[in-house]
């Protein structure tokens, strides 16, 4: 077993106003005293899957190489959807099998992947509700201990590949979409400054609601307080965003909305 | 004293836009280097110490056996109200005698209660307005380190005892209300699957907001999505669901609100 | 190198629906395995540094002695404001410089100012936009580790500094603002009771958003349920308070808030 526990680090649809995060880091303690717990985010919007395995998936390449993530955005809780542990490279992440860890786990080469499906290094009474509590936590915690996954679970060759959507390309314009929006109201998109070349500063121009942008600029003050610029953001894509304010709400953005991203020649 | 601090775990009404469990912090951190803290609820409703109670009563019996638990919704503070330390099974309680401590505290056996009535145990200065970081957090850093309640306190026997509402019983049908609304929209009943004889899948009928709910289901996605559900929740009492959705918010449920179960023979 | 790594406490208007403060703890578990991390603050509203200063410079007196403050909030991210570490008594901050760390860091003597100035201490890939995760963060997991800020940075004497307004007296009156305003609707003030020469309870009246306060009062509930009061609050500061309600709701306070209190003689 380790000598010092792996770090854990949580990422939940639970929010801050129930004790849900919470009960599972009392679960975490008991079954791995020492244990160094970390919150990721809880305010993943409920059952938003893919939210979630973006978060994680921007999040898990600046963890230590060893770190255990426990991961829950689990609507199907209860159902027959199968628990999972995944080693990726030397991370190992714990959750439902609905796509959540996937993003995450494959950036890294070919995960490896269990069904966790030995009740006895559960808590005793498993809820059908809060698997969080009763399967995941329990598990998370012997694996930060240093415990194995061959001998928590079955090694499975299905499970749910969720993949981030990618941009296409038409008539020489990249065609995507808004991936997520940040408490700043940035909205993060899904074009990769290589998709389309890493073009030069003010040599690309962005139509999204109606409107367009130039850029891509540096940085948020780069433009006059009050005015609209996209750049590369922190999770690797473009970002649109409003220098001083909320450029989703102003334009009305959230997951899905269309953009589309013209590279002046 | 403890080789090794007991970990800390934190329910307060202080949420995260302030400072205020973040001082607390500090103030154990200085006083207990070492100490591991846990956030178990910050956002707890303002004053709400019946939600709160629940909150904490959920989460005890998942941390370790020796835990110190800082719980503070303290709508008192600065006046009368006594600062309480409980000693409930191995696990001390540390907060306001307004009964917030009273349903974890009594779960498992004669709770010990200690009237916090020494001063040279806080900080210097106490203020009126804030006992969670000059009283509560000073105390309960010292019982993290293995300090004995008998020596921080003076024992008396007339706490404040709240007792989570119970449901009643008449004309063949259990009588009950929503204790708590979560993040997800679920509506947590007082009423206990044990309540009623364990009725099978289905087997029952609960009426709340003038409509009638077939059940208990066995999780969230027995029934099809956008249909409303009840089902044993993870606090160990019915709750009512929406799959898929916000079942309060669609039904208009609060902490208060009447429900009615009827089994069918 | 430090023994024992210093506490590292957090404070940032990241919130907690993104994985930002959550990917800065990963940077610094990585370079400083260890470390202890805690949770000062996260929902500072989106870029408001006069918010962020307050709150910092209300808890780093409750923090043990040697402490690292990571501290960000940022609008300028990017842009040509230098990072900074600021040493202060025995405490170390790190953050913009924008006048966030400074009310903290003047409060015990003169502080030590250093521009981050040295590349091959930040992550290998620096972005324009998350300056917590790329530069401040492993900054301060290596002063957290015991490395000192003359060997991060260069010594500067021209820190942005940003002053918590002051109150002003006219006429027998000290004119004052809200500073800034609680999850509970308290209004914090920025006049002090030492500025008013500490009048006894119920002996002077403030005035606010047309209506009068008679005070100060010693606690929340020395005032009848319903009923607005002023007092002596945790900050150190006059606030504006309703027993069971939110003061600044109904009496519609935002910081700015011009106040006016009067001492009877």
């Amino acid at each position: 077993l380790a000598e010092v526990p792996a770090p854990i680090a949580l990422l939940t649809d639970f929010g801050a106003r129930d004790a849900y995060a919470g009960v599972m880091k009392g679960v975490l303690l008991t079954r791995c005293p020492g244990a160094v717990l970390v919150d990721l985010a809880h305010e993943v919007p409920p059952r938003d899957v893919l939210t979630g395995a973006l978060l994680l998936a921007s999040a898990v390449p600046f963890f230590p190489t060893f770190t255990v993530f426990l991961a829950v955005v689990d609507p199907g809780v209860g159902s027959a959807r199968r628990p999972l542990c995944i080693r990726s490279g030397h991370s190992l992440l714990v959750g439902p099998d609905n796509g959540l860890l996937w993003p995450a786990a494959s950036r890294c080469g070919l995960p490896q992947v269990f069904h966790l499906d030995r009740p006895e290094y559960w808590l005793p009474e498993c809820s059908a509700t809060f698997h969080g509590r009763d399967v995941f936590a329990p598990v998370a915690a012997l694996l930060a201990s240093g415990r194995q996954p061959e001998e928590l679970g079955t090694p499975v060759h299905d499970p749910v590949q969720l993949e981030i959507p990618s941009c296409t390309f038409l008539a020489g314009a990249a065609h995507g979409e808004v991936l997520l929006v940040d408490r700043f109201g940035n909205a993060v998109t899904n074009i990769r400054p290589s998709d389309v070349g890493h073009p030069a500063s003010g040599s690309a121009r962005l139509e999204v609601g109606g409107r367009a942008v130039l850029g891509p600029s540096s940085h948020y003050s780069a433009v006059p307080r009050g005015e609209f610029l996209f750049l590369p953001g922190s999770l690797g894509y473009y970002e649109i965003a409003l220098n001083g304010g909320d450029a989703a709400a102003s334009l009305d953005l959230q997951p899905g909305s269309r953009i589309l991203l013209r590279v002046r020649k």
